[in-house]
């Protein structure tokens, strides 16, 4: 895996997304912004979420996934779930697609780095690019934040730290479900939504025929309980059908179950890792 | 009803402001902003909430009413409570009074509607100010956010979509109470703010009596309870008085019930919807 | 205590910073940055929390202590935490250090006072500064955030009201813990953040002997539990240890007690305020 030579250019009005499991209580999320506005004052500031379940790296790494894309190009993300903070895993900033990522090297950058090209990543080496004093407990606020608020800034990645080899960079086993003819190997729920939505980790671009198949059907083998109504719309129904959950097209790019002005999650008593089988009939 | 010529003019540092039922949880509040940023850099976020009662309409159009006046002439709002997504539910744009309104044509305008004169209103039927990809369950990031970011660029309203007859957009029965001389026609509890605090459908406007007059009663009948102390201001008792609830003149406009230091809604068991009676003796 | 003439000077980029108890389900906190841009449209608006316990001065104190410092030179913060809005109680705007508070005079800014140069304070008298109508409930949006953009924008403090005796500012009675030799007086728990982490009121810079120490007994008389473990790092342990609660320092600067991938609050079940004992043997 080379380098690559064809890195994003600096935005002339940077923006720097965050997401971390700090909650929204206590002020360090936005302690993050402050430190930035510090270095880079005219940086556009976005959270895309402080509420990823705490230290859940597997969590984070999906709500990152279903966001980044749909970033301008050079945004600078700061994502801080980092159960590891001050041991030996690595902070990193890393060039990926037309975007940067900066945070703890444990994984969180797992879908990212399997759906771009990954151009250069460094560990953060370089302490001139740090706050003068370093706490081992809030690299978010030490570390990753004035280094995401240098790299808006224009700073190139190699003043950062030094190169990292790209194979060694940690990456979650994402386990996404794989197709067979009509049946589908380790198929599991990847995702509850705020909704209750039910996202799996099917992704859509191996269904095309989700819609057009004579039969679908998505069993929940704990629960006892198949699936097999589809629906393009979530309101794609008369009111008495209601309260029956149907299969749909997520908008993250997965299959999904929802029930519809209902809370899929709750009514099912499914919950995000559990175990799915889904069989297209032709 | 014809459309008025006298459309906001574009502020030169935009404003789009954002009320939601998507919590914060997913990130899909950040993505929207993501939306914005690329094709509208320099806009001013802000987030109204993000955590309006999922797919509450009734709930998000009284929201939306306490905010909007406070922010700048020229502001566009991106409001989504959308339980029918991909129905034929219109999205629209509606220009009133000095500020632009995206979101889903079900009644979440209803009190701009009633407050503001409505200027002009389209469909949402312009492709070219959408995502080159429209889901059919996520319009808030395809569809609303785009559209809004254009409209805060100072695309004019008539390029997004096709004009809509005013008297086609769609109104919740907003249920405020009527006065006859000192009684009231149905009164209720509009809303349960953060604090516990008791919001009335009873405009101040219609109370300029409300401190004057020798006696008031609000009454919850169901919970066998009236209440007469009247109290300007939170903090005007003494401490002994604390746990006594009070009528008071919300910050909304509209007659409220409080308890000092206490959660008015927890100590009444009165939730939003709740019947009241209301008499003034002059 | 006099009035000293080194005031900030404003930001050619300003921030203004919140911190409230109004939650994030109404509105409130976005109509503050509404009223905001209205006055001073180029501002940077960032959110420190709105979730402070409700009316729990004491607990906003100590969050904006956290915060402020790691915020531009030149920032305004909107603070309010304020059970007694509309009474006697000033509003105040105060330049302390290099930054700006504006809220109640009601002790929300007594650690800043107590860690920082007091420059200058006034109460805000002058009605040119607030918007056109002031509510009795409401001065976060009719008078905080409006003071605080015209501060933001350049206003000195001068002309936003009238000067205030320093010495008749409430402060809160801090009571962080004070050493004699290796035994500490009035020790308790501070704050408990977001993942459980216990932060005690022992400054770390009374106890440089931290980790260099032969012994640390740090005990919940009313759990019957003494802790006695330190770690530099979260992560510094063997996985088996995991469950074991230990001391380090947290990132705040004061003692802390955590449980790696654990919550101790609720392990230990320990709350803000509960007294404990803290002894070092050299």
């Amino acid at each position: 895996m080379s380098q690559s030579s064809t890195l994003p250019t600096p935005s002339p009005c940077p923006v720097v997304a965050f997401m971390t499991d700090f909650g929204l209580d206590d002020g360090d999320a936005g302690v993050l912004k402050g430190v930035v506005l510090g270095i880079a004052a005219e940086t556009q500031l976005v959270d895309i979420t402080h509420t990823v379940a705490p230290q859940n790296v597997a969590s984070g790494a999906w709500i990152l996934a279903a966001s980044y894309r749909y970033f301008p190009h050079g945004t600078v993300f700061v994502c801080v779930v980092d159960p590891g903070v001050g041991s030996s895993r690595r902070p990193i900033a890393v060039s990926a697609g037309e975007w940067y990522f900066v945070g703890p090297d444990n994984g969180l950058f797992s879908y990212v780095f399997a759906e771009q090209t990954v151009h250069q990543a460094v560990t953060l080496s370089q302490p001139a690019y740090h706050l003068a004093q370093v706490s081992s407990t809030f690299h978010g606020r030490d570390i990753f934040a004035p280094v995401a608020a240098h790299l808006a800034h224009g700073v190139p990645l190699s003043e950062i730290g030094q190169t990292v080899d790209l194979v060694t960079l940690q990456r979650l086993d994402l386990r996404l479900a794989t197709r067979q003819g009509s049946h589908f190997q380790d198929a599991r729920i990847l995702h509850v939504d705020h909704f209750g939505n039910l996202v799996t980790n099917i992704p859509l671009h191996l269904v095309p025929d989700l819609f057009e198949s004579s039969h679908v059907e998505l069993t929940f083998p704990q629960q006892g309980r198949t699936i097999s109504e589809r629906r393009r719309f979530f309101s794609d129904s008369t009111p008495s059908q209601d309260t029956r959950p149907f299969i749909y097209g997520d908008s993250s790019g997965y299959v999904g179950v929802a029930i519809r002005n209902g809370n899929a999650a709750r009514t099912l008593h499914v919950d995000d890792g559990s175990a799915i089988t889904f069989v297209i009939t032709s």
